[in-house]
């Protein structure tokens, strides 16, 4: 069993390779000024914890964990705010418990208790939330907190190959999922950047967006039914292709954050392994004329599996390239069909709107294994080691931090220089923005920021919480959404009251009300606490 | 203005071929047996109809009409139990106001003083409902009811066309939004049998399913936002291409049947028109292997638009041919590539599965107005005149009525078996039962069975819900959907009831006690009433 690190991203024994330290350093030094020297990170012993301020039954007990690592572990989640103050060793909020349940049962048995005991219930998958979602931090009013922890409900229960779908656990983790599936010759296919550390009951949690920059983007539409404990009992859908009967209950609880009850299990839409597969890196010019590409393919019933827009920043800090051209990673797959005549259209489209790509640097495979684009390969390396390297960097004293939205096409570049706009006007000395397109759709498509500067060196979270408020109300005022897929959490609520209608709150608050009638699901989390 | 029939399907002046009534004639003689003798349509004044029991302040006079056509063409909806009913001089649950706001404040307005009054409103688009969704049958504990009819309300506002979008008062039925939406290039497509005579309020209201058998099937997927007045004030929400935020608040209302308000505008998604079109009517010896290609079809990516599959009984019905095979009516469109490579590897797939078409049977055309598939058109064209030649048939003492359902691949051979093994139970007598399947999903499908035999000669609508109770018993049991895209309304109650999770029906009626604290919005429908 690896160990988790307690204070950051991934496993312990996970080494970021000297290479990209080097790389790294020399960079941001470059661009930030000056040598930057490394903190030295968390060990548990540092931290001062209260002690555990709740228990439980004896007939509980043996699901839970109340160790200081086990509750440090749970006490936050991934966002630079999290890791700048566990550096500084500032954990505010631990659990008082890490309850672990084995079944279905365990849930409705700790949620029952929980209500009884007026009790927070903290839902927790890989804990790789960004915006609070996970950090017990509900007020002085509830008698004590419970991170509920699914990883010991991670099975793939079923596969239906006629139908492409699978009943799995929730707690189950991206690589984990996916070698259970791996014999059936299906896949879920969904890799958020987070998919080593995140779950399927959090991927569904919180409307994550996957692999897909085409048709499924978010996980929504990939679920085919769901099994939920709430606090007053289990809601189980149907398993259905496709429905008309009012309004959908499985959209009720995607994207519920915990809020209403948990998630236990899913049946999920599969795909076959792709066996075909064709991608191009197109350079523009600009990221302008990269959009404009980027909206044409967007338009034009393709359908890439991946169409991924870097601005000439981004391609530097994601290491893509050095940063003369933007560039848009172009990509098909099926199982069923060769994509020559797709990839030739979407070259064809792109090279309209001013894209460069030499024919020869087209890859075409129909086998496993076959030619692969390394642009793309080595892109896919990077972003999923990224977030290792984070935590590198943030040690190093760097401000890092990433915001995210959807807008229409026609509004997309004012709200484009309003983030830029807010990000000059809140962060002073050198810094690096950078941007690129994880996914697009016909009426409009999901920019994502990466900031980087230097950390304030005593208050990197008041540094941390005037940024993201800037620059997310500047998306919202733009006509964006507070999230496209990282979630609200705690963190984006603020942006969401603007953005929720007011009676939808309402709504959802009476729903809260019918499902978790004592309010211990994520207390805060999407519905304002009624104390 | 065309009138539109009061009693029955779409416009007075439109006038079913005599080919089409004598091939009708000719082949339900010869299907149930003996002649068949035509009932006389009903007139107004044939119709006993007490006084209306509300009146409106002066101040909403002007929006209300209280004249016996008005109410009775708003008495019930279009299934075979209203059109019988129809022919029986039965309309026993007609409106006491017919209103028709030409603003959104009006709409205000209206639900604002029946809220007050006790009046219970029941949401009128182009009353095509099969459902008894438009029916103001409400039992005795209101005061009065209004149908609140949207036909006022039918403007194209505006349109992005960089975004493919445009923003659509509820109101606009199927072939007016598309003539204002012409000028611009794009369209709708959304083609659902009801297409004439149906409303797009009514269509996000009810999760109507349109013209793509593939991806975008509902218009759910193409609703980008959505205004909505409730008895508590209005809900706007933002456009967007995608959110992660919350559960979606367009998901709640969408499917909503007008129990928690009333859709008055949405930003829909468009698509620019079709130029390309590739098409084959695949003929197979049995509707099993035809089911097989569709699977292999869903599972393809290839997204076809068309994919429509008719059992051997069903061609006959629909007057594709004689009957001797299955058929699949296989068709792509896309406004921005040629389509070869598409259509040629699908027939390879339905070839596969042991469809038979001749190569040169393939339709492939880039041009406006090119090669078409005479069996494809044909079809079309007696798709949409169906519902006139329909209540011919109704007419003539037939019991004609259609169930739809959708559900996984895996169950799709025991819900077949299981609705018709409800068929033979309940039906006595020659009958005919067709099924096409309108819809294909990767995990699933949408099987719609027609069925006719004769229609009881003293109670048409005992024996219509005798029918519609035990088929859609079956198909519950089976474990299908109560409806794919005809909605539940309030015929279907009993069984939404048993497909819907019990906790979930509670949220919902907390949501419409929050936002319907009156519960004067379409009572019974969705969520049984208080009182």
């Amino acid at each position: 069993m690896r160990r988790r690190r307690f204070w950051g991203w991934g496993y312990e024994d996970h080494v970021v390779s000297p290479e990209s330290l080097a790389f790294a350093d020399a960079s941001l030094a470059a661009l930030l000024g000056g040598p930057l020297s490394r903190a030295t990170p968390p060990e548990v012993g540092d931290v001062a914890l209260r002690s555990p301020r709740v228990d439980v039954p004896e007939s509980l007990a043996r699901l839970i964990g109340r160790s200081a690592e086990d509750r440090l572990s749970h006490a936050m989640g991934k966002s630079f705010r999290d890791i700048a103050r566990a550096v500084r060793r500032e954990f505010p909020h631990p659990p008082d418990l890490v309850a672990r349940p084995e079944t279905e049962a365990d849930v409705v048995d700790l949620l029952d208790y929980a209500s009884r005991a007026d009790i927070a219930v903290i839902p927790y998958g890989g804990g790789s939330s960004v915006a609070g979602g996970v950090e017990p931090e509900v007020g002085d009013t509830y008698r004590g907190t419970m991170s509920l922890d699914l990883e010991k409900l991670r099975r793939v229960l079923e596969v239906d190959p006629i139908s492409q779908a699978a009943r799995i656990e929730a707690g189950a983790l991206g690589p984990d999922l996916e070698a259970q599936l791996r014999p059936s010759g299906l896949t879920l296919r969904h890799f958020p950047q987070s998919f080593e550390m995140s779950s399927l009951g959090g991927w569904i949690a919180t409307r994550a967006a996957g692999h897909f920059a085409t048709l499924a983007t978010h996980i929504d539409e990939r679920v085919e039914s769901l099994r939920v404990v709430t606090p007053r009992g289990v809601v189980a859908t149907r398993r259905l292709p496709g429905s008309g009967a009012g309004p959908s209950p499985d959209r009720l609880f995607i994207g519920s954050e915990g809020s209403l009850g948990i998630i236990t299990e899913a049946w999920v839409r599969l795909v076959p392994r792709p066996v075909h597969r064709a991608s191009a890196t197109v350079r523009f010019d600009s990221f302008a004329a990269g959009l404009d590409a980027l909206r044409m393919l967007s338009q034009s019933d393709l359908y890439p599996t991946n169409c991924r827009l870097l601005d000439p920043t981004e391609v530097i800090v994601s290491g893509a390239g050095s940063g003369e051209n933007a560039l848009l990673l172009l990509a098909f797959e099926s199982a069923d069909h060769a994509l020559g005549p797709w990839i030739t259209r979407a070259v064809e489209c792109a090279r309209q709107a001013g894209g460069r790509v030499p024919d020869e640097k087209i890859r075409i495979s129909s086998e496993q294994g076959g030619a692969r684009d390394e642009t793309a390969d080595g892109y896919k390396t990077a972003f999923l080691n990224a977030p290792y390297l984070r935590d590198e960097i943030i040690l190093r004293g760097v401000f890092v931090e990433t915001y995210e939205t959807a807008t229409t096409w026609n509004r997309l570049s004012s709200l484009d220089a309003a983030v830029r706009d807010a990000v000059a006007r809140c962060v002073s000395g050198p810094h690096v923005l950078g941007c690129r397109v994880t996914h697009a759709y016909a009426d409009g498509c999901a920019p994502y920021y990466t900031l980087l500067c230097r950390a304030h060196p005593t208050d990197p979270e008041g540094q941390w919480r005037e940024v993201k408020a800037a620059i997310t109300d500047a998306i919202i005022g733009a006509g964006g959404t507070s999230t496209h897929h990282h979630a609200i959490g705690r963190d984006v609520m603020p942006q969401y009251v603007r953005e929720a209608p007011d009676l939808f709150r309402e709504a959802l608050a009476s729903v809260k009300r019918t499902l978790d009638p004592r309010s211990v699901m994520n207390p805060g989390v999407l519905v304002a606490p009624p104390r």
